[in-house]
């Protein structure tokens, strides 16, 4: 995706060999047009696909799942953190290792939104190394859902998320796929990358 | 917003007196038609308050913050609860209660994406005991920013938020406003309320 690859070498910072800072318009400002067109971006890719919901995880993958679930016109469930007082009975929890805060996180999702009638797209802010991506999926089993693909804003790949995924069977999609850092500057992939 | 007090009517529960469970639409699975609807309202609403930036607080207001700041092609910044190791410096901090947590809750931004420069539009999901919301207006004029406005989805009138945001001399206005819950029924208030 053209206008991600550029926005991303022109405003994305190289912290460190693991972690691109991102926040100027993704993770913490959100450029409203750049996250339509992700949205679109996502839609289009995955039309095919029949999805009926999309998952997500909360904080990050909020923006660019709302985004795609309007342009698809599909629900959007996210994941929690913590489970609020407002969800009750015996949710489905994951845990994942947090990338940009460390430790544990424990992804919380409530069986009334997520079970065996949904064929479920995920879609996430980053795909490095797949954990969260992984424990995404791991809520989709156990809720007896059907995954059906697999959606990423960024794709690290050096930090091979995509080989961790294992066999899916399903298409992993990624709008800019980042191959490795040079010091600071940032080295792409020539173009999107894709896996069925 | 007739769409929106008839979904809540629908398929809110009141859990108690202070909670109101809309976990199937907006915090936790999202419409995305009435997500799209709800920015578009507030864009409609705030269109001559001129503000150059939307604010809100993670999880739940990134939601309608998105949709509001994507029918105003407006920049969106949501105060994140955990200091990523993305954000450097020294950011802006505001501590605030959870409403569905428990516990104090801090928020922080970034000084790279608030600044005197902006004219800040608030959006946050309900409109309670205003605790989030003084706490994002503490954030915008710790910055230097202009507050223009603040949009709530939800408002709980009798919890008296409106009145402990205090003469803030800009618009707060709620797409639904509910006086109070009778048991189990949700009393609405006849229609949206608006104060200057």
């Amino acid at each position: 995706m053209k206008v991600l690859v550029e926005r991303i070498a022109r405003d994305g910072k190289v912290l460190n060999q693991a972690i691109l800072k991102v926040d100027g318009f993704m993770n913490h400002q959100i450029d409203p047009l750049l996250m339509k067109q992700i949205g679109e971006e996502f839609a289009q890719h995955f039309s095919a696909v029949k999805a009926t919901k999309i998952l997500t995880a909360e904080t990050s993958g909020i923006a660019p799942a709302l985004s795609t679930g309007m342009a698809m016109n599909l629900p959007i469930v996210f994941a929690r953190k913590h489970q609020p007082i407002t969800m009750g009975g015996e949710p489905l929890r994951q845990s994942a290792p947090s990338h940009t805060h460390g430790g544990e996180v424990e992804l919380i999702v409530s069986n009334e939104y997520l079970g065996q009638d949904d064929k479920v797209l995920i879609i996430d802010d980053f795909l490095s190394t797949a954990k969260t991506l992984k424990a995404l999926v791991a809520l989709v089993e156990a809720s007896g859902a059907t995954l059906v693909g697999i959606g990423a804003v960024i794709e690290k790949s050096f930090e091979g998320g995509r080989a961790a995924l294992g066999n899916l069977k399903v298409p992993v999609h990624s709008l800019a796929v980042i191959e490795r850092f040079d010091g600071e500057r940032i080295i792409f992939k020539e173009d999107k990358v894709e896996a069925l």
